[in-house]
């Protein structure tokens, strides 16, 4: 039976939603957080592998960190933002496969001192998991401003000195504020994006 | 207002969705195809450069050129799902930047000779459409199965013989059949994969 979700989730998660430069002042809680990621979690990845790692920076001590690493375009923005979530990816990922892919324990061994494997896995995964981020958020009432412009290298030293975590991107996270929205940019046609062999 | 959506909603896309290894004989239409690629469409990407093409695998002709590409835990499974969609990715979506960027048109300059940052935004992007796609699939009312265990180089060559597309996973769809699925695996908790600063 295939039933489609009704005009209200389709338009909230993809079709109305859009990608927001200022949000209002409105707190974004520790409660909101979790729920958040209560849903991306569930989100699939290649054997489970679940790489993401996210730092929700939300204080004001936290943001001027992330200050020095962000673009120009991006920084007042971000800087008012009630939360910048900084997605990253854990380059010890397998290391938690014995719980999270319990039914194959040599999963780790797929990665263990093979370091493009590792990479191109937790970036791909971590990505995929910044995209459930994304719609979850969304799909629980917040707005997102997702942004890649900013100097991962400055991010990775100053958050992960420790070297085993590297940043993907970053999204900041609030109730949007619609009046300060770019028009919409078009979108690839089905044609020039897809086609059916 | 921060009203989530309701639990059909969140149920169907994260909490009770599942990657299903077999699936109903019931054909996915050209219509449904069009239905996700609407919705997926819409999810962001930096810069709206939305690198990722798919080409939807479901006549037999199309599948058998698939088959060799495909690990031996994925071969029954993915040969008779109903639509095997390879998620790639084009390394000169910039090209196409002006049309999807148009409010601004030096855009193009910053990724033309780059291939490192052609590579890594192409391949960010179209992991974060992918997950839109697998997310928009699920809203329509279709099961996903997607998988990374396959022979990148090989479906490339096969399908991709001009070099200008790369894939990056292959996810397979239908009406999945609940009595295949496995058990679900367990997630990392708030604390393993989140910070709040």
């Amino acid at each position: 039976m295939v039933t489609p979700l009704d005009d209200v989730a389709l338009d909230r998660i993809f079709r109305a939603a859009r990608t927001h430069n200022a949000f209002a002042d409105t707190q974004v809680t520790d409660q909101q957080l979790h729920a958040i990621y209560d849903l991306m979690k569930y989100g699939p990845t290649s054997a489970n592998c679940s790489p993401a790692r996210i730092v929700f920076v939300r204080s004001r001590q936290a943001k001027e960190r992330l200050r020095p690493a962000l673009s120009a375009s991006n920084l007042e923005k971000t800087m008012a933002a009630p939360v910048t979530a900084i997605v990253a990816y854990d380059l010890e990922f397998y290391e938690k496969l014995p719980q999270l892919f319990p039914h194959n324990l040599d999963a780790i061994n797929w990665f263990k001192g093979k370091p493009a494997m590792i990479e191109t896995t937790a970036f791909r995964n971590s990505s995929l998991q910044g995209a459930y981020f994304i719609i979850a958020a969304r799909a629980l009432g917040l707005d997102c401003g997702p942004m890649s412009g900013f100097d991962n290298a400055r991010v990775d030293a100053e958050f992960f000195p420790e070297g085993k975590l590297r940043s993907n991107f970053l999204c900041n996270l609030g109730i949007g504020n619609p009046s300060e929205l770019f028009a919409r940019s078009p979108r690839l046609s089905f044609e020039q994006a897809c086609s059916v062999l």
